[in-house]
This record gives structure tokens, sequence and C-alpha cells, in this order.
């Protein structure tokens, strides 16, 4: 049988480069070239197996997401694989639908060493089979345990939007949502948001499509007809718009835009996350954007530390800014 | 040491049914629930690399895509991934970035048995290390060995976007593409676009912006110069551009706004892939839409019957439709 001491041999390199190639970790490229020649020329296949019951690492994380269909997830996962390759690692992803069977299968391997690590943005009642020293990192969402977790600043993004709306003068505003109640950060986007409104003399309303997390057919047509019942004697109830995504801010626009209502003469729109169009072009709504890069690296630095044992900070918020995307004057 | 019978007793069910849920294989949300609160309370820790050794099967996929920032290849793993859990298999992501050595560590993962099969929209030249047996299902690509490739109908594309120019009567039109130059299904849409406006005698063009697959800023900066360069004597030099992507076509459009060309007025533009605003909105750019969802259906269906070593098609081609985002007449 072909060994790793054969294929370190035929490459001309140590033993440790042939197994961090294996481990796709960082080699040159040039003895990473030679020692994948020498494993394709000998043949050499690793037992896998034996090499995890001797390491007992895995070099693999998973994240857990509701879906990629929100461009915000997508950004997040190819930002978090990123910089999980350049420290070696791969990554897992589970696209949970906010399913409570998916989350815990992920936060299962977590405790069976199938990954080393997770991180996670998880709404349901998940805290019970969390351990307090698991390798997890939470985004948003708050655990009883000491479970880390990384966050925008969403009190802050809450402040920002009602800010904009007070100083365009608007009157009568409402914030438009969906999604879990479980405790986490992303509720401070709506309290903020009412609490300075009405701090700076602006009438605010809130109003909560559900506990559904990703926002389906059923969804959109509720938010469709509840924004045809704001119409009462000929005018639109509110002049601001403020939604807890840049997706339900596309929703909104399209069906005011539908019943004739101009944006944002007669009513302004901000969204939540400071996504653009297929992540290239304008933004497409006015937004709080998220730093969703500096999100993932926090989250990954974090996981690694974790893994490592290393100290880590348990609740670290980072910072968000109004974006101006066409939706507000 | 607690056993997998423990477990099953201690839940009241089959052990059979603990190994599905361990496998993450579909079982009853009830047993789930069960046979995950026995393994909570016992403490149950399974060996997964004993497990390994037993089965030789890890039921892993893994994907590799250029990067999840292109919307078209984040739904791609987005459906993939869906449907793949569907029948209890998990997904690695890998975001090439059109590397080669991170295409190669992908395919040898799957020749070791680290994955069980492989789903790659990849470009390097990695032809020599495949092998015709590997559960291996490319998309686009041809490769010389006999390996699977699902790709959508990109010679109807082409014809689609060329009589769409031709039927509102333009006369001197131009393909902008950037990306790989190997054998792949991708390459008929710039030839077919071409064939077809010169057989219904509208001047075509080609520009070939380099190899880079993603859209780099450079890459971005390029397109914009070679524009502005197209303005003779005062008026733009093309009437239609099609571009051989959605995200191109955006870039596209918004240097020409920039110059004070009118968009579809002056110059009407077809993207590729059919991309909408957010996933939700309204389509940004005319584009010939790709049907992503069954793509991903189809390259499930075909890598789980590869690893079962079942029979297979080899080429599969999945119809395209033009879809109108307001860039064209």
């Amino acid at each position: 049988m072909v060994t790793i001491k054969d294929v370190a041999a035929d490459a001309g390199v140590s033993v440790g480069t042939v197994s961090k190639v294996l481990n796709n970790m960082y080699v040159k490229a040039d003895n990473r070239r030679r020692v994948e020649e020498s494993i394709h020329r000998l043949g050499y296949q690793v037992n896998t197996y034996a090499r995890g019951l001797k390491a007992q690492q895995t070099f693999t994380a998973a994240i857990i997401v509701p879906d990629l269909i929100n461009p915000f997830f997508a950004l997040l996962v190819n930002y978090v694989e990123q910089v999980l390759a350049a420290v070696g690692y791969k990554l897992l992803v589970c696209n949970s639908h906010c399913n409570e069977d998916r989350e815990l299968a992920y936060i299962n391997m977590a405790k069976q060493n199938k990954v080393d690590g997770l991180i996670a943005v998880t709404y349901s009642n998940t805290d019970e089979y969390l351990e307090a020293d698991m390798p997890l990192v939470s985004i948003d969402r708050h655990f009883k345990h000491q479970i880390c977790c990384v966050s925008s600043d969403n009190e802050m993004g809450g402040r920002l939007a009602a800010q904009k709306f007070i100083d365009t003068g608007c009157k009568n505003v409402i914030y438009i949502r969906n999604g879990s109640n479980v405790e986490g950060e992303t509720l401070k986007r709506g309290k903020a948001f009412v609490d300075t409104c009405e701090q700076g003399g602006v009438e605010a309303t809130r109003m909560d499509f559900g506990e559904e997390t990703t926002l389906s057919k059923q969804q959109m047509n509720k938010i469709n007809s509840f924004l045809e019942q704001c119409v009462k004697g000929g005018s639109f109830l509110y002049d601001g718009i403020f939604t807890s995504s840049d997706v339900h801010a596309i929703v909104v626009e399209k069906q005011l835009t539908a019943m004739g209502i101009r944006v944002p003469e007669d009513v302004q729109i901000i969204g939540y996350d400071g996504l653009r169009i297929l992540n290239v072009g304008d933004y497409p709504v006015s937004s709080i954007a998220q730093p969703v890069k500096e999100m993932a690296v926090t989250c990954v630095d974090t996981l690694i530390k974790l893994i490592e044992k290393k100290p880590v900070e348990r609740r670290i918020i980072l910072p968000v800014t109004f974006v101006e995307g066409g939706t507000t004057r």
C-alpha cells in the first residue's frame, strides 16, 4: 500500500507538507501541485476514517441559514466559506427553512464531532439541546446558555430609519415585519424605530406578519392585502414604511406602485440589509446596510477561537449605515 | 458506554429508526423527537469514524461553484441543498473562485470517499484528474471522460436573444462576455447568437474580456472603458448588446446610463440567467432565463443514480426562455 511517506519522497517534500495538502491547508502552489501529482501518479488513497479516529478533528464547520434565496444569507455563506477556506476548513451548508428538526440535526452533528463547529442563524426552540461549551456562534439570536452571539447594531438600524423619516417630515409611519419572536438582536430594530419616532413626534405603528421567517407567497399576499386596506378616504394612511428586510421592502414597493402610489413622493420606504441589484448594481431600495463581510469574518474568528478553546467575546455588535436607494427623499 | 440499542429502548423505537435519525434520513417527526430526547437524556455520542469505516458512505455531497455572489450560483446551491436534504444528504459548498487548486482539492475528496459525490461548475484544466466512473455531475462543462453534464440550452438562448434583436430592427449588435474558454455548453451562447444575427442580416461582433470567470472590479472597468470607446461621431456603435450573464448586463446598463445613452430606446440589452431583483422583484434586465431549479433537481437525480451505480444520461439539456426586463423594446 502507498503511504504518505511514499508520496512525500516522490514529491520531494516533507510528510508535513503532504498532510497539509490532504487537509486543504495552506501550502505553496508549487508544492501543492507536486504533492497532487505524486498522489495521482502513485494512486495514493487517504484513509479518512482512520485519520479521523486519530485526530478527532474534521476541519469541517457547518452553517445553518433559513435559505440562500434571500441574498443576505447567500452573501453571509459566501464570505464565511471564503474565510474558513483560508484557514483550511470546509463548510457544510444547511438551509433550515426554519425547520426545528433540521436545526437540531446540525446541532447534533456538532455534539457528535461530525463537524468541529457551527455558525447558526436559527429561530426554533433549540435552547435545551445546547451545551454551554459548544463551538457554536449564533448570529442575531440569544440563547440561554453562554453561546457566542455576533450581530449588527439593530438598535442603531431602527434609530437611523426613524431619524430619516423624522428629518423628511413624515407624520405617520409603520414598521412591517415577519419572523420569529425568540429573543434576539433583530427584535431591537422595531423597538428602537418606534421609540425614536415617538420621541421625534411621529406616530409609529408596528405590523407583524407572523412567525414564519422566510417570505412565502402567502406572506407576500398578506402584506399586499394589508397595504390595500391602508387606503382611507382616497389617501394612503402612512407616509413612511420601514421593513424588516430589503426583500420585504421590494414587495411593499411593488404593491404600492401597482396601487398607483408614488414612491418616494407619497410614501417613503426603508428596507433592512443593504443589498444591491444582483450584488453589483444600485441599491434597489433605501436601506440599513449590515456589514455582512465583517459579520462573516467575526463569526469565523470567534468559531476558530472556540474550537481551539481560546477566550472569546460573548457578544459582538457591528455598526450599520443608512444607504440611499431611491425610495426615500 | 451508552449504545444505539440503549437509545432505541429508551425512545421505544427500533434501532433502524435511531440509525435513520443519526444519518439525518427521513423519520416521522414524533419518532425523531423521541430519539433526540433519548440521545440527549442518555448522553449518547456517536462514533462517527467507526461508523464511517463500516458503511463507507458519508451521505455527504459537495458542490463547486465560483462563488455565491452571483445570485445564479446562490440559487443553484440553494436548490441542490434542498433536494439533497430530502434524500438524506448533506452538502459541502466550495467557492472555487475558479482556482484550480481548490477545484482539485474537492475532486480528490470524491476520489478518497470523503464525499459520496460531486456537482461541479468548474473551468480549470482538471480533466486528467478525473476518472470515468467518478460520481461527478458537471454543469455546462464537457470533460474528455464520460462525465455527466447537465446544462440549459445555450444554443437556444443565443438564438432567442438574436431573434429579439432582429425582430426589433437592430442593425449592429455585440456579444460581451468573459469567462473560461474550456469546452462546454456556455460557449454555444455566443456562437448561436452571432450565427442567427448574420442569418437575419444583422451585423454581429463578439467582445471577449478574458478567461476570468467571476466579474472582478478590474473586469468591470475594462468593460466600462470599452463602452466609452464605442462612441464614434457622437453616436454609439451598437444598438443591441447581449451579455454572458445578467450581472454583466447590469454593469453595461449602468455604464450606458452614465454615458447618457437611453436604454432601451437607443441601445437594447439582453442578459443571461433570468435573475430577479433580490429574487422576489422584477427582472432588472431583459434576459434568457435558465431553469435553475430544474437544473438542480436534474443534477441531484443524476448524482444519486451515479452513487447507486444505476444507468444515467450523459448529456441533459433543459430549455430556456426569453424574459422581459425593460431593457428591450
